[in-house]
């Protein structure tokens, strides 16, 4: 049970845009622009990272809800999500994003963890400014919403399906957010 | 010197907001509504919260930025904002705001560190659902920021002055992001 009495009985940072609809806007907005807005990062590569900032950090539900969207968004589909995620060094990926997870993975430990030789690494193996910027930013949004959510203690469901079904419905952030919002 | 090229000699988050203009929408937004919007915590206790969690993640830029704000909205000014900052269990504070501190340092460990305890010990302390959803978040958002901020390694003056002439201008975060963009 959530730390603080919620207006609804939806799970994870769901019931948290329910309670308090002023930051679930701006908060939509951001993921918006990082994980779907134009980049080139794939859409599967952007939430993969942020699948895997949210492994390290221990948090469920966004781990589970982001590894289902990136499955659904990479051919590989879950097999590679997990792969990557709980084993990254030995997962078929391209070395860019190998390079952009251990990025993103200095960060998840701390800003002052990052060092030249993340940032060299990511550049030789083809990163671009704006591709270490944008990863800096998911990695550090999702320590963000981890500590958010689990702070409050919000419900997590066990069950996967619900994530994956969600995953399948999802046309964006601020999309889902309206949609949310209109059947509560 | 910062890991990528920016676009201007800003310092500190305020180059990344230049940068990277679609981030920097929602990213003002949030902290429009968490430390200046509606609240019956005070805009000094915000952002001392948001220094305090500044300084546990060692961001000298967000500490001093919000340090300044936090001392030009509390009477005692910057000696008790130091205080609170560094000694916090002897702090002159209220017992409300000292749990609420003693939540968000819990957050800025990791969401999984925020215990019934913490929030216990606020609620006995007068805090209400919304002090201890808005502290928790303002707590999140800062591991956030401090991340953003020092894993790109921007710069950070070292003139305390800086952040007191900047902290006495401020008319709030989207105001100030309007006349940094003006301005550039």
């Amino acid at each position: 049970m959530a730390f603080i009495s919620l207006n609804s009985d939806e799970p994870g940072i769901r019931g948290l845009f329910l309670y308090r609809p002023e930051t679930a806007g701006p908060l939509n907005e951001l993921v918006e622009v990082l994980l779907v807005g134009d980049s080139t990062l794939s859409r599967g590569e952007r939430e993969l990272i942020a699948a895997y900032v949210s492994s390290l950090n221990e948090c469920r539900f966004c781990h589970s809800t982001h590894a289902a969207i990136a499955a659904a968004h990479l051919d590989e589909g879950m097999p590679l999500v997990e792969q990557a995620c709980f084993n990254p060094a030995a997962a078929p990926v391209s070395g860019k994003l190998r390079a952009l997870m251990d990025l993103a993975g200095a960060v998840q430990r701390s800003g002052n963890a990052v060092t030249e030789r993340h940032v060299t690494a990511a550049r030789h193996a083809g990163a671009t400014d704006r591709e270490i910027h944008d990863t800096v930013l998911i990695a550090a949004a999702f320590c963000m919403f981890n500590r958010y959510v689990d702070g409050l203690a919000t419900y997590a469901p066990a069950d996967p399906t619900v994530y994956t079904e969600r995953a399948q419905q999802a046309a964006g952030y601020i999309a889902g957010l309206a949609e949310l919002q209109g059947q509560n």
